[in-house]
């Protein structure tokens, strides 16, 4: 454990002081768009959400249907409609809005909604223009309104700015506004014949919704589903948070092609995670060309995606890549109980198909233990002597037939190193799988272990996958190998993440550390520091730099050389100065006076030449070898500050081998990102080179985060390359620095 | 181009040899189980594969069931009935053999082989012994045998002893064996009614083939179906060579859980290569656990997963991990044209859908052309103007429901960027997205291009669906977007491998050069050479080493390093050695006759302190920096001697960036090698490093590739690590070699 969790111990008695000390020069406004409560961090982000009480969005007891219509082959009469029926079924009063028409469908229509005869809920908004109707609204205090129009910042410029206008609009008025560019997948026809924990649905885009609310039609429960659309207010993380304070939520299932605001986002996920409550998404942008067209899509900024699936991966947020994979896996941990042990056993009528998926499974990193002698013994009781049963276990088909079928699984299920068991059955053989699968639905029902069954035949409409297997709730049904291992994995994961999980929220800095004030000073707004002044922000933070001298002539050089004393390395030093190695303006391991001497007039010769303005030369100290890391401070448009650190030298330049993560985070995150580098071995020390202090590297980390938020969006970049980590218990030395101040 | 292919300009006169120079030392038994003609390469191994004639195998005239029976309750009764009613089927004579019974199920039984009244295409071996009635066959005259019995290689080495004596007979008889271990796969009831290209299919496993063959619901026609058990006689490899021939046949799709000859399936993979044919795999194996149980399940060796991979992908064998992918993938490429073009154009009813589809398919290596504003022009004819129609193409929904919907798909198919349409529907909606299937399959009539549809819904009973795309041969469909995805990236690269495609067998060496035998005399079986030992092997296959001198005193050190040149390098050299760097066993940059001698004595002392015991010291040039590679040779247990080239130093060592061959192979890929490492961007120079020498780079693995063929099994392994590679033109120098003799 490290003297600090977020890189300085300087603040430990002030962090619960409330004022900002060097907060002058930190942008006022408050980051984050979703409601937030009043905390904030040290960069001015917020450091709670309010949860949104949007129970009377989705159960309203009175709507309003502004542009409300029964005329014939009119597009608002078929959402009039279905508007009415969905009234109807909940039993909320639905008041038609129109300036002209005296009834629609039979039900009194008022001309404005300042003339509505209660207080609505919601008001759904079928106009081209909702603003107009916004600022009416506020008069009667509705509560919610849906917004369908499009034509906002999903169009380009003029779009946005007219969505600007509306949310400004919204704002002033108190509602809370679901859309626009959204649709009425909120007010479905869900079914309420299912039991247990649902899933709850946030979509972007209401097509890409639509195979996660058929899921009802597989038995599987959906309890709302938020159409978010162009998100002018409410947003994807203002449902995630309200819904994960929902009892019967057992996942939410989320399709995002752009976040409105990464802090929101985070938080919204923290509360989840704090609850236990599983998110899983879809987030389109892996590629520029996709991230191209959601933006276009969406209107809405769609962040680097390294730094998108770092941010998911703190927060515990499940991203998966297809809307299958979504399916299966939101619904898997809507409904499976939490694991009482996370060995996977695989159980298969055929030795291929269990060698298959056990490969499969152990590649993606579950854990198949080796059954005991004991329970093999048992198993083998009823299985042939000559069959595996070690784990996989293989039945070779004809005990599934008899009673025997359902001895092995409860004796599999009986197992204490088993929290899993997985069947998957390739082919259909009614004699065989169809017995298979009732005894699996029926053990189900007897166990808190989680039973999964794979029904691989691409027909689809056997029986005992329609109606024995998928009509149980208590077996998880997939169709491929991959997406059960994908949904097992994620369930696993998702347990032991927030058994361990400890919001970074809480202990984040709220307040400035003394070091803020001096390295503000150091700034230079619009510039990039020298080497020089770009360390000494660094020394500021307490990250050590090589004894140093920046000198302006060859006498002065050798005095230097003599107080940091010989070996030395002479680096030209200047604002705009990059590549200095290729330049030739780096010489090092002068050991003596002359060799000073020549170095400085040969480093300004070439300055020279190359036209480069110094502000003179660096005279350092030489630091003994280590293992070389960058450790960089970047500005995400969506998350703000991020802290980077990969391997050094030519590895960072050529494998790109690095972590990223958003702050704020604690000290496991960052032993975490050394953990995802793959030259991390490097670090233990390899070809006799000893363990490398990782200690000293995590300390700087956590140092670099603290700058990075006291500093705030002024701190445009920062590179530390290379960073010297040393032998274990000598710590590490920043050998050269950039810093970029906007 | 280099001077010559396959790594030395030694031999080629004698090219076309067949008498092998040096091969007495190379093992006499030929390599390869599979069926092969006489030409062999220089290290032994076949280079032709023969086609065996299946034809009476899979349609036979007349069958004899061995073992046959009517008993109630009896296994062999249920397999009796299903060749009977197969035979009745296809017009085959089945002739029943029983020692006691007088008929079975009405039909005269024979009491044994020796008694059938014709000589039988195929004799179906329901005993549980197969071994004494292959020997009676003989006598007929058989053509075939499937045997069914288990107790094989799958339970162990008695099994495997018994195996081997079955495959013993079964060369002596003549007879061609499926099996044992196997089933009634090859006889089930195919669809007749379906057109067009087929899968062939073959399975180690029939459970795991199941629904491969069930995709005959789905409207795909599947030829013939191999369940080859453990291949004591037939392997996978011979029904790909076969089914390559098969006009019918347009794709092979396989389920591999162990390669019998790893050169067997070279050579099937070449003919199918050659022929076009599209070889699609699912092999088991990527991971240890799975490599172990599959070893169990079918008696047969996994080789090495990544040596598994390389050898496929040298033959455009399409890995893939999932039977689902599998089915998809092969339905695919056995059913789709060639492709007039590689670009592809995602169409949509929501913006989200095409964006998020787009997104996975351009980080899959998907090429989505941008529309041309003539080709978006023509399109917002039909489509609002403010959706996108770059590609992908978003309709917004309506167009579809009327007559725009066909209009939109011709103008896309007419264009002449695009060879493949994908439309992904992820939530029907009938009166959309009927009309948009009806729309496609329609389309898809008239256009020699590719159409794919995504059915997204994960019901799957909607008409849209099962009727009216599935009933359509020429539109491709699938159920997510990733297998979408795999499948049209493995079509496009199967035409692009194939059209590009030079079989390397046909230039493989067939004869030793005359560096071979000067090698040989270098060899010392069950040891290690020493570095200068390997250096000499090396410099015989034209490889450039360091000038060096072995010298055991402190004076001959010195005459050397004045014949050498200095600055030099020294280093302990004996057999025994590794690690010298770690023990201190190298001295680098020594600049004079003292530095010398002071150096001979510290190795020297060093090493008797480590106990070590010298054949000298190594006196070397010093050879200026330049990107340190390493390039190997490993012996694979399955396919033999295997070529790798990586990055040398840390990098290998801790980031694993290598890649391998299996020899043999041209240029071509010994180009692509360096192209799959992760740091390849280090030989084009980085930080201002000069362009490495990639030429001579590429020489060196060829010329170790055609020691490894020449050597054989008698170069147990080799490592040139670093192979310096200097700046272009200035070539490749082996620093340090290790040689592991047989």
């Amino acid at each position: 454990m490290l003297g600090s969790t977020y890189g300085t111990t300087l603040t430990t008695d002030s962090r619960r002081t409330r004022v900002v000390a060097c907060g002058e020069s930190l942008p006022p406004a408050v980051h984050g768009s979703a409601a937030t409560t009043g905390d904030l961090d040290v960069s001015g982000r917020p450091l709670n959400a309010s949860v949104p009480d949007l129970d009377r969005l989705f159960r309203p007891e009175s709507v309003a249907v502004v542009g409300a219509s029964d005329a014939e082959g009119r597009p608002n009469t078929g959402i009039t409609r279905q508007l009415l029926s969905w009234a109807e079924r909940v039993g909320a009063r639905l008041h038609p809005v129109h300036p002209t028409r005296q009834s629609v469908f039979g039900i009194p229509c008022f001309p404005s909604v300042r003339d509505l005869p209660e207080q609505v809920d919601l008001a759904v908004l079928l106009v081209a223009d909702p603003l107009p109707v916004i600022e009416e609204l506020a008069e009667t205090k509705a509560k919610f309104a849906v917004a369908f129009a499009s034509g906002f910042a999903e169009t380009g410029e003029a779009g946005a700015a007219a969505q600007d206008r509306l949310a400004a609009a919204v704002e002033r008025s108190g509602i809370r506004l679901l859309g626009p560019n959204t649709n009425l997948n909120a007010f479905e026809r869900f079914r309420d014949d299912l039991d247990g924990p649902a899933i709850a649905l946030i979509t972007q885009s209401g097509h890409q919704g639509r195979p996660v609310f058929a899921l009802q039609e597989l038995g599987i429960r959906l309890s709302h589903w938020a159409p978010t659309g162009n998100e002018a207010d409410l947003e994807t993380a203002d449902f995630i948070s309200y819904f994960a304070e929902q009892p019967e939520v057992g996942a939410i299932a989320c399709y995002v092609e752009g976040l409105k605001d990464g802090r929101s986002f985070l938080l919204a996920a923290d509360r989840a995670a704090r609850r236990g409550v599983p998110v899983v998404a879809v987030k389109v942008g892996r590629t520029e060309t996709g991230a191209r067209t959601a933006a276009s899509h969406t209107g809405k900024l769609t962040g680097a995606d390294a730094v998108v699936d770092a941010a998911m991966r703190q927060y515990g947020v499940i991203r998966v890549d297809g809307l299958d994979e979504l399916q299966d896996t939101a619904a898997l941990l809507a409904r499976a109980r939490k694991p009482v042990a996370d060995g996977v056993v695989v159980y298969s009528i055929s030795g291929g198909t269990g060698a298959h998926f056990s490969d499969l499974a152990v590649q993606a990193g579950l854990k198949l233990p080796t059954l005991s002698d004991a329970k093999q013994a048992e198993l083998h009781q009823w299985i042939p002597e000559y069959l595996n049963v070690a784990n996989p276990v293989d039945n070779g088909g004809h005990p599934v037939g008899d009673w025997r079928g359902r001895k092995i699984i409860d004796a599999i299920l009986d197992d204490p190193s088993v929290g899993v068991l997985i069947c998957p059955i390739t082919g259909p053989f009614p004699p065989m799988s169809d017995k298979l699968a009732q005894d699996l639905v029926d053990a189900a029902e007897r166990t808190d272990k989680l039973v999964c069954v794979v029904w691989g035949s691409p027909v689809g409409t056997e029986d005992a996958y329609r109606k024995t297997l998928l009509g149980s709730s208590r077996v998880a049904t997939f169709r491929t190998f991959a997406n059960c291992i994908t949904a097992v994995r994620a369930h696993l994961d998702h347990h032991r993440f927030t058994a361990a999980y400890r919001s970074p929220f809480d202990e984040a800095p709220r307040t400035a550390s003394p070091a803020c004030r001096k390295a503000q000073a150091l700034m230079r707004p619009g510039r990039q520091l020298s080497e020089h002044a770009a360390k000494q922000l660094l020394r500021t933070y307490g990250i050590r730099v090589p004894r140093e001298q920046l000198v302006t002539s060859a006498a002065a050089a050798v005095r230097a050389a003599g107080l940091v004393g010989y070996p030395v390395v002479m680096k030209a030093s200047g604002t705009q100065l990059a590549h200095k190695t290729e330049l030739g303006l780096v010489k090092v391991g002068l050991t003596s006076a002359s060799q000073v001497r020549d170095a400085y007039r040969e480093l300004t010769d070439i300055a020279r030449f190359e036209g480069i303005t110094l502000d003179g030369v660096l005279v350092c100290q030489m630091v003994e070898r280590g293992v070389e890391m960058v450790v960089g401070v970047t500005q995400d448009p969506l998350f703000g500050p991020t802290v980077t650190v990969g391997l050094g030298g030519v590895l960072v330049e050529v494998m790109r081998d690095a972590a990223v993560r958003v702050p704020p985070f604690g000290e496991d995150q960052a032993r975490a990102m050394l953990g995802e580098l793959r030259g991390r071995a490097l670090l233990d020390g390899v070809r006799g080179a000893p363990p490398a202090d990782v200690d000293a590297l995590v300390e700087v980390v956590l140092r670099v985060q603290r700058m990075a938020l006291e500093l705030g969006d002024d701190l445009a970049e920062l590179d530390i390359n290379p960073l010297m980590v040393l032998p274990r218990g000598q710590g590490a030395v920043a050998l050269d620095a950039l810093a970029v101040c906007r």
